[in-house]
């Protein structure tokens, strides 16, 4: 029983990482796959777990050997997801979620076109912009920087397949439930993971 | 906003009338479609709400007309969906639920190939029998035939699009309601839906 691959794009100040933290508590047959990286690691940050940290040359050679279903530059940073990584996940049948931005999305769509996207949007302007300021700390610049990368991402909604509007949270949870649990009900899915089921209903009468 | 046509199908002792009624429930935007059917009404049905009753004539003549999404004849009845019973509720944003057979899928499919198709299941052949025999009533004569008539219902199953298999009702319930959930959050139907959300996120930066 293979899982399915979801992309989840946003912009920030959607919401999108909460609630993806959300989807998968209590869900063992749904996991965030595990990036890797070049920048260090935060405090209380993991290794094989937030991340898997990596040097710049391990990086390189991974990028050589073509093992990334995306990966990019920010700031200087590598990110990337591998290939392996992913298929491991899927081969146990378990579903796998990429958080990724638009780029990373297009470039897994080109290898995996099977992958399910949905994209996460604020429910509007003023609320994104109350969510981009969080604690009041940033001057105007930095705030204006971020909603225009933010509308910049957001430019990119219609290459998804689903569409979530966080305006509440426990609602947008449920979108992203439904989008998950509706998939698994599809009937290459559902003969897959129950032949036995149907063999037994549909074989000989006694 | 324009509704989804849904069919749904199942063998009887699947347990789909109760699952339906359930589903339907404090559920505006999805309703259950109203059949013509030149049966009499039994005791507590009424006219345009359990069905549209018609004499044998007016559906003749509805039939002449092409008015029929899909009808057939049960018994010496006959039974049918018009094509505007349907159009009226998804022209008002609402879905609409079709219960039908395989057959009256097949002509649906054939006329609306954008519907989306549900075929519910019994979780065993042990299950399914026990659910036919009801309230031990009926001779073994009649039971065998209620299950053979089950069987070849079944064998269409890989006609829909989704297999719920009904085990536990909540959780087939649940995986109905995801479904539905689910296919209002792609793009097509959330762009429509949200157009003012988006054009505002994406309008014009102050």
């Amino acid at each position: 029983m293979t899982g399915t691959l979801y992309i989840v794009s946003a912009a920030s100040g959607a919401g999108k990482t909460s609630l993806l933290r959300a989807l998968v508590r209590d869900e063992p047959r749904l996991v965030v796959s595990v990036s890797h990286t070049t920048r260090a690691p935060r405090s209380g940050e993991r290794d094989g777990v937030d991340y898997h940290f990596t040097d710049e040359p391990g990086f390189r050679a991974l990028v050589a050997e073509g093992a990334f279903l995306e990966h990019a530059e920010v700031f200087g940073r590598c990110y990337g997801t591998t290939r392996a990584a992913v298929e491991r996940e899927l081969a146990a049948g378990r579903d796998v979620v990429l958080e990724i931005d638009w780029q990373g999305a297009q470039q897994v769509r080109a290898r995996m076109p099977e992958a399910v996207s949905v994209f996460i949007l604020p429910p509007s302007r003023a609320e994104l912009e109350r969510r981009l300021r969080g604690r009041g700390q940033d001057s105007e610049t930095v705030i204006a920087r971020r909603l225009q990368e933010a509308v910049a991402e957001m430019s990119h909604y219609d290459e998804y397949d689903y569409l979530v509007i966080n305006d509440r949270f426990d609602q947008a949870l449920e979108d992203l439930r439904a989008i998950v649990r509706g998939r698994r009900l599809r009937l290459e899915a559902q003969r897959e993971r129950h032949s036995g089921v149907l063999r037994e209903l549909l074989g000989a009468r006694d």
